[in-house]
């Protein structure tokens, strides 16, 4: 049995056809919905990219790896999914973006070297590498934003693309009166990627994924991980005007939102990005380029798909598919991702498992409180190997595709850390206390955040859209503590005693008698002869040579 | 300057006279109270030896580092004392007993050679070794408890002991009739130890003390490591019968406690080890071979005085003097430690700084809220070093002994780990429950319990002894939902971001968009012209060298 673990970057939840979008059809993601289970509540473990993918490539909360935003190192000896899967005997590799950062600091002081083995996966989040390309080769005054290496620029050169640096003049820009057209700019969001198709990076990276898969022995888990539709967003024909200003909803806002707002919320709401989202002009340039990203890599799932079938690799390859985060696209007055509404924390997330035992799940959906981090596990299962359950946080959803009811958590945690924004700096908060966490119940979803502000309370019975934020003028403090108590016992959770598995312990408990340590003995008689024999009956003529004495 | 950090294992923080005992005297534990600070409040962050240890070594929580009980290993990677004041200049070395347990399954995954420098302080918690000997050569059906060479054990060969194991035999036994009368057996602890004094380990760890402070080049922290007054309870003469039944007090302890007890603590009440020290009579033989342990260390800890005094290290060596627990003595109807009554969790802690940055306290007490954690932080100071409050989470206790009044932590935090204990198996408690937290603020004392079991609460300013568990009975919601706050706020905390300190974080607010990152740019206009110069201006002509086209 193989993995192939699709992550799309920043595709919202609900931007499948199969998940409901009214004009957005993504025949080949509803294709695989259709042979297997779509999970409808799966939160990542923080709404940004590097928290987000270090938490599902370790199967950890944020708060237990530590790197809690884009480039904070993974520390070194963290174990990831590809620790666990290769002691099941599982290959694990890697074909496009981590937004892995290594802990170099860590690796030198152990003495590691980065071009041995070990060091090459300390570095690389534990994969080994097909191709890695986190997909972001923007350029400013200080250089590079990524200082790797980029493969994709490497075969635009190969293909003839002559520019410097062909991912932001051909891949991510448009063209306008003869000159590059940034995709950047929202403003050139409708304009068509200055590239062929083919050579697009959803493409190239479709490319190499067969590529992969035609010469890789088995069993292997493979992590293809495009980098779209996460912006810039700029896409090339015939996508680039496949849709329109009509397909694009209403944002979901409302002005009560912005009046007495949770701090942090009202700093997001006053930043660049959201500045530009609250434009309606820009929502209508960007949305229908979001739209073609995500139909891009659905015609290009179906490349995988036939692929797949046509090898007969179909029967054996659990296929996954999912995201780091969504996208606010406007709603709730913000861009991007960062905080806990639905369109950013909530991910799609569709498995399908060719084997039988699967078969009373297809083309279900499942509604239990999934995290991202139960995806580490799950694979670990399906590699046949035991889940390491003192150092993995989630819980292999493979019950779920069997058609068990397991039991299941309560609720789902999330974490963002702000500190490297700007909204740490203006609402004067700590480096430290510019923290959040969300806990989500299934109905009630609380932000708390750090630095002595309030919390946000949603009741998503009630107000799916999350536009009423229940803890406004101390309301609701009844839910408010009952969520408070969960994110309190998972605050207590045990995250770190990685070197004792519990049954390590079982297996241990009352052995130091056994060895020895009797601290509670009067005269003996408490225990079996045996115990204290190396204490019992030795003659002392011969304990001490003692020339002085 | 040096520091000297001496630690004696299982010493009760008011086992000596500057601390109130009202017959056991210990003029030098007084002498260096009278020459700095005595913390009147400092609390261990887990009442047994090797988490305790590992907590004080590390700076860092139990649940932060993860070797929560004797024999977990400390997962390789995870910073140490020494860590970091080798990275202030200042070596940092081992003298006695650590109870560190090598992850040797880490260091095998990550490639570290057990034998270079870098394995070898992963193997010693961080220290450099001058010598190691955890002080527990205990033996019994299934082998030795600790399988380590011992040179305490050789060092008693080289003297001419030539039993096979005369930790057993000589420095933890007496005789009687002929034979060896083991100081396992609390019968026996009235006996004099079968053993020269100045060859008892208290003795010869202090002669190795003397030896390395002869030879070492500063600035070093040497942390000398008795295991003593730890049992088994036996002490060689003259010690052996300095003190006497008259010398011990009633038991702590009330028949209240008995009844409707929370269940950990019941269950603990009723362990082979309470049942011991529930006998008054063992508690009259054990308790003042006790105290002769500690007035055997307290003379030896005057050689150490005098010494320093006279080779004029005194001038420039900080004198720490601490445990790593306590030992309740059959106080509330215990032995051992393991719980967070004040006689366990609490230790001796006095410092003495001989910086006339100092001389305002010499002599005086502190009643701050101080923790085991703050030491390590406090010897990065005194090494010239930053305290790397991204790891380190205890704070450093200078300010107290200068005088000044820092902001300071509102409540000091213990945690135990009793899943390795047949306690865990007696209430049938999950091993992954089985975990207690204290939470004090300096007046009341929580102890929460996982797996749904009720906390105890205690007011030590009504009632000193903690005999009255306020939360029997559903009692004080108030105080405890406070408390429980508190413990929620610490288990939210900051722990595990280690590979990117504050300052990085804050030098590097807002770098993203000078490399290049602009998801908010409508046309441009948005940003300096520098910002985006790279997208800007750029003729299209040379974009693709297209054969096809």
């Amino acid at each position: 049995m193989n993995i192939l673990f699709i992550m799309y970057d920043q595709l919202r939840f609900d931007y499948l056809s199969c998940a409901g979008h009214p004009t957005l059809k993504t025949p080949n993601f509803d294709r695989v919905a259709a042979r297997g289970v779509r999970f409808t509540n799966c939160y990542v473990q923080s709404p940004i990219c590097g928290a987000s993918r270090m938490s599902t490539y370790t199967g950890r909360y944020a708060s237990s790896h530590g790197a809690q935003w884009n480039g904070f190192p993974l520390r070194v000896g963290e174990h990831t999914m590809g620790d666990h899967l290769r002691e099941a005997g599982m290959g694990c590799w890697l074909l496009g973006k981590t937004h892995m950062k290594v802990d170099a600091e860590g690796m030198k002081r152990l003495g590691i070297a980065p071009d041995s083995v070990i060091g090459a996966r300390q570095a690389e989040c534990g994969f080994d590498v097909w191709v890695r390309d986190d997909g972001l080769w923007a350029e400013g005054p200080d250089g590079f934003y990524d200082e790797k290496h980029s493969p994709y620029n490497a075969y635009l050169k190969s293909k003839g693309y002559e520019a410097e640096n062909p991912w932001s003049v051909n891949a991510n820009a448009g063209v306008e009166d003869g000159e590059i057209a940034s995709g950047w700019m929202f403003d050139n969001a409708d304009k068509p990627a200055n590239i062929r198709e083919e050579d697009s990076e959803t493409a190239w990276l479709t490319s190499e994924t067969l590529r992969f898969m035609d010469q890789a022995k088995g069993p292997w888990c493979a992590h293809v991980s495009y980098i779209k539709p996460h912006w810039p967003y700029i896409v090339p024909a015939p996508y680039h005007d496949m849709f329109g200003p009509d397909d694009v909803p209403p944002a979901v806002r409302s002005d009560e939102e912005r009046q007495d707002a949770q701090p942090v919320f009202d700093a997001f709401m006053h930043n660049k990005i959201a500045a530009a989202f609250q434009q309606d002009e820009v929502r209508r340039k960007v949305i229908p380029a979001y739209m073609g990203l995500i139909k891009q890599c659905d015609d290009h799932l179906g490349r995988i798909l036939d692929h797949l079938d046509a090898t007969g690799q179909a029967d054996d390859t659990m296929i996954v598919l999912t995201s780091d985060h969504g996208d606010y696209l406007g709603d709730h007055w913000l861009g991007e991702k960062d905080l806990f509404h639905e369109p950013s924390v909530k991910v799609p997330l569709i498995i399908a498992d060719p084997r039988s035992s699967a078969d009373a799940t297809r083309g279900t959906t499942c509604d239990a409180l999934v995290e991202a981090i139960d995806l580490a596990p799950t694979f670990v299962e399906v590699a046949g190997g035991t889940v390491a359950d003192h150092i993995l946080e989630g819980h292999s959803l493979m019950p779920w595709l069997r058609g068990e009811t397991p039991d299941w958590r309560q609720f789902a945690i999330s974490e963002y850390d702000y500190s490297s924004t700007p909204v740490c700096d203006k609402l004067g908060v700590s480096t430290r206390d510019a923290r959040l966490f969300m806990v989500f119940d299934g109905r009630y979803k609380l932000m708390h955040a750090e630095g002595g502000l309030r919390p946000m309370l949603f009741d998503l019975d009630t107000d799916p859209d999350e536009l009423n934020d229940l803890a406004r003028g101390n309301a609701h403090q009844d839910q408010i503590a009952r969520l408070y108590e969960m994110l309190g016992q998972w605050g207590r959770r045990m995250s770190q005693r990685v070197t004792k598995s519990d049954a390590q312990i079982e297996a241990g408990r009352g052995r130091s008698m056994r060895r020895g340590i009797l601290p509670f003995l009067k005269d003996g008689s408490e225990v079996a002869d045996e115990l204290t024999q190396a204490y019992r009956g030795r003659a002392v003529d011969n304990h001490v040579q003692d020339d002085e004495a």
